[in-house]
């Protein structure tokens, strides 16, 4: 399969997710502003949405939005998947909530927003990434193993750091555990972030 | 089970998904603005999230998010799912563009923005529904049947009509159709909204 990807983009949850289940997949980057593939290929041809992620399973089918792809490599990968009843509607809940009230607020913050907004957006992150914080006091959001929805939230928490969302307690150690597993950290080099 | 809702929110989607698959709840009406229920209980201690839907199971769990939600009824009941292979995923990744492409951006329309920004809110969503428009031309997102993800397009279709962005062919149709199901009048109905 094919993971269309760019560097630090949402895109690096699929990919951490992707390597922490051992799933093989070739790896496509794309310029985003171009709409094109490394290879010289219209993105708009692969993906009529234009924006990434982007996976293409090995039967030709193109799965496009981080919350369905991570819920499909979590049903490819029991080990990354979240346990008990109820684990993949509640994993369901956790990527929606990480992908509608956090990864949306940094639209103003990336792109360019006025003072006032990117102000708004920063309160928020920090607002909504506190009802987080006791899942991932000691271990990962769903217990003491990594599941799919902690490289989404680490993805988050790497954009915090990029554009100065200060990270309260226990982020940056979770941020830390995260940084220093082997698939994040290759995962990382793979994207040139390392 | 019980709903907690507001009314034409994007709880909307749920209550029609609950009454299409026959689902029996009880319907809990939130003031959204005083976080609190109809019966005069504190909505924060419900959910400390704060904002609808929420579905309280009859084991006591609390699901939240409109795209988890979503795909629990359809896993509930097989007569508002998709069916075939990757239906699942393929439900969970039009969910997720229905509320990350398209609800998000009704914040500034109904909230209040700059002139600029509701036009511009208005251009994307009307963009983002030409993508979803070849699927509806003739039944449902996903072919001839109703799924639990057409409960949300019909939600957020709704909110074009009372915000003024004028729906392009095939969508009028679509959302008479819709309009015109049993289950759907009768959610209507319920919330005070016929």
């Amino acid at each position: 399969m094919i993971l269309y990807y760019s560097p630090g983009a949402c895109s690096m949850a699929d990919h951490i997710a992707l390597n922490e289940a051992g799933l093989a997949h070739d790896l496509v980057k794309v310029d985003l502003r171009a709409k094109q593939t490394a290879g010289g290929d219209d993105f708009w041809q692969i993906n009529p949405k234009g924006y990434v992620p982007a996976l293409a399973l090995d039967s030709g089918e193109l799965l496009t939005e981080n919350v369905a792809i991570m819920t499909w490599i979590a049903s490819q990968a029991p080990g990354v998947a979240a346990k008990g009843e109820l684990a993949q509607i509640r994993t369901i809940e956790t990527l929606t909530y990480i992908s509608t009230e956090l990864h949306k607020q940094f639209g103003v913050l990336f792109q360019g927003g006025t003072d006032e907004a990117k102000a708004t957006a920063r309160e928020r992150i920090t607002k909504r990434l506190s009802l987080l914080a006791p899942r991932v006091q000691d271990g990962y959001l769903f217990g003491p193993e990594f599941t799919v929805a902690d490289a989404y939230l680490f993805t988050v928490l790497s954009w915090c750091k990029k554009v100065g969302v200060d990270l309260a307690d226990p982020f940056p150690a979770y941020y830390d555990r995260m940084a220093a597993r082997d698939a994040v950290k290759r995962s990382l080099q793979e994207e040139g972030l390392a």
